[in-house]
């Protein structure tokens, strides 16, 4: 048995990083941007008003001091003869600055009569200086997951593309002559095809594209065939296989198209054998067919291989801190992927584990907000205690 | 002023909930499930064995015992015959119990020798009962988001549909003469739109469909024909219009398409006036141009009322605790919501704010990782205190 971190550095090895390609910037959010964008100017480009009022010279900006109007500086629209002591410009916030100008009194603080105002009060300069914001030439560095306040940052850097990992094509395969899809009807021996959806929906999520590749039966004929409807994807994710024995008829279809596949039993609950290896161009992953074993496999070795092949670094996923709503018996040798009920608390939220952890209540699962982690060997914790989690 | 949470109430009464759709569970990940889905057959339908090995009957269960392996029970394919006392039948994974047989002795603990095995332990039972995941006509209740796992369990139940709310469509409007879009050479006077592509971002993730409309120049003609391209859409969010004074002319705008305007000014940093009201069927929103303004208000209004379009209660922000990174002053009579920079910490993640909170830094809102939300006349608060955040 291996742990469960070493299981994922071998997955990880084997996680090639896809080649970039260039992505209008409307089209990428969640993206991983790779590189570096430049800005192509400063911004703001010129120093701005702050705020709506009259530009004036710093000197004229004297309580009780009047000004004539000579004109309207607007956003786009600036004013452009340069200005003189003793006159101001009303001015919009955006606006450049009037040349000669360096101080705006808001609107608030000026009584008005014809075309010359009188200063109540001064305050602030509420200029931005050009390149406050930043300036031309600055960076925004990749490996990074653009965000949406990202992709407005970029904006107004005047990027319009950027350069981003290509979104990995994943190919799902349930296995199983018991499965039908959703919608069918099941024989009286047959279950409907579950996780595989919540697989897809994950790994998505996460960036992918992804191929639901029809149910492949307990053939080596069958699943050759499905495995030819994989070829090109990035990654191929193979599900159950274990009721002839866990992976071997899928070991043997990938094994007679060139892939050596390498098994790892990792110390994990819920959690078997993990087979990994490249199969061709891509990675292959065959998690086991329980479906909660398969979706928190998914979550602790799928998601951060996709993470990994799109350029991202520090893929592991993140637990955070909880506090108990139980008391928890020793864990023994396997590290424990509790279901648990995860509540807002304060400060920390508060996870409580099921009763029952068996590994194929997708109703639970479903009600779980997190996996509770319990390391191998940790000592039985009480009510209260802080653990980490992984929220679903 | 009203208080931030007066003006969200707001603009949730003018946010009714949209009409449900179909939509195959394929594509349901992210969307919002009305009413409630039923268990069209209880999981699992049948008794089935939780491991591989040999079923049998309970009696015969005894360390030492003898039995006869007269079949194969596989998932999807079971033993036909009923099963005698005094033989077993091999079993693997998810198949059904055959009938006779209530124990399986996992094959670690038997010893096989032609078609005879010997039992050296027995175990648990391993047997899954008929319904123990769900029973025929359970229900998954809306409304509700519908995540990775849910999408298996209502696979499981076999629900190949489900009533959703329609995806709100939303119409962005960006308004001023000094925008230009990324790609383009901006004039001396102008900068790049920005916001629109966050917010656009933020809808999407919520849920939305988009439409990114071009930018609506200063004039009531131009503002006239981008409107006139948001029709049809659930909401309409106009940014900026501050070049002119705050919304004058989006304003004017769209009251001679039969919209009576509504302005509060809310008391909240960033933030500006907010316009909104209902267009004709649409639901309007009209933001503050300033780049951090408009995303801040995008969080605080936009995407609860985009939660509240697609049926979802209890929409608002959902703070998250935190300890302050660095000391604060004490608050004005404004709610502000501070951009802070927020890293992991124990147990608590650790946020502190940047010094500079000038509302036009796009660069140090995407450094952002939350808002930390300072209550009106929130006392000055020291290194370590506790705050709430609003994770970006």
């Amino acid at each position: 048995m291996i742990p469960v971190e070493e299981a994922l550095a071998r997955v990880l090895a084997l996680a090639m990083p896809l080649p970039a390609e260039d992505v209008p910037l409307a089209e990428a959010a969640g993206r991983v941007m790779l590189g570096s964008a430049i800005a192509a100017r400063a911004q703001p480009p010129f120093a701005a008003s702050a705020m709506d009022g009259y530009a004036m010279a710093a000197t004229d900006a004297r309580p009780g001091a009047r000004l004539r109007v000579v004109g309207t500086a607007q956003a786009g629209a600036r004013f452009a003869a340069a200005v003189a002591p003793g006159v101001a410009v009303r001015i919009f916030t955006g606006a450049p600055m009037p040349q000669g100008t360096d101080h705006v009194v808001i609107q608030e603080d000026v009584e008005v009569s014809g075309d010359t105002i009188t200063l109540r009060a001064v305050g602030n300069t509420n200029v931005r200086p050009m390149g406050a914001d930043f300036a031309a030439g600055a960076r925004l560095d990749g490996p990074r997951r653009l965000r949406p306040a990202d992709l407005a940052l970029l904006a107004a850097m005047n990027v319009p593309h950027v350069r981003a990992a290509r979104r990995p094509e994943v190919a799902f395969i349930a296995t199983g002559d018991e499965l039908v899809m959703p919608g069918a009807t099941p024989g009286p021996d047959q279950i409907v095809a579950s996780n595989l959806f919540a697989l897809r929906a994950m790994a998505e999520a996460e960036g992918a594209r992804t191929r639901l590749l029809p149910i492949a039966r307990d053939t080596l004929d069958s699943l050759d065939t499905v495995l030819e409807l994989a070829e090109g994807a990035d990654v191929v994710v193979t599900i159950g296989g274990a009721s002839v024995g866990d992976h071997d008829l899928v070991a043997q279809a990938v094994r007679a198209r060139g892939f050596a596949p390498a098994f790892w039993k990792i110390a994990m609950r819920p959690g078997k054998p993990l087979m990994a290896g490249r199969l061709n161009e891509a990675l292959m992953l065959g998690l086991p067919g329980n479906p909660v074993s398969a979706i928190v496999c998914g979550h602790l070795f799928l998601l951060p291989a996709l993470r990994a092949l799109q350029g991202l670094r520090d893929v592991a996923p993140r637990p955070v801190a909880a506090r108990l709503g139980r008391a928890v018996a020793e864990n023994g040798p396997r590290a424990h992927y509790m279901r648990a009920r995860l509540v807002p608390g304060d400060p920390l939220p508060v996870a409580t584990p099921f009763d029952s952890q068996d590994s194929a209540l997708l109703g639970l699962l479903a009600e779980a907000g997190a996996l509770l982690i319990r390391p191998p060997h940790a000592p039985a914790l009480a009510e209260g205690a802080e653990v980490a989690c992984l929220p679903l």
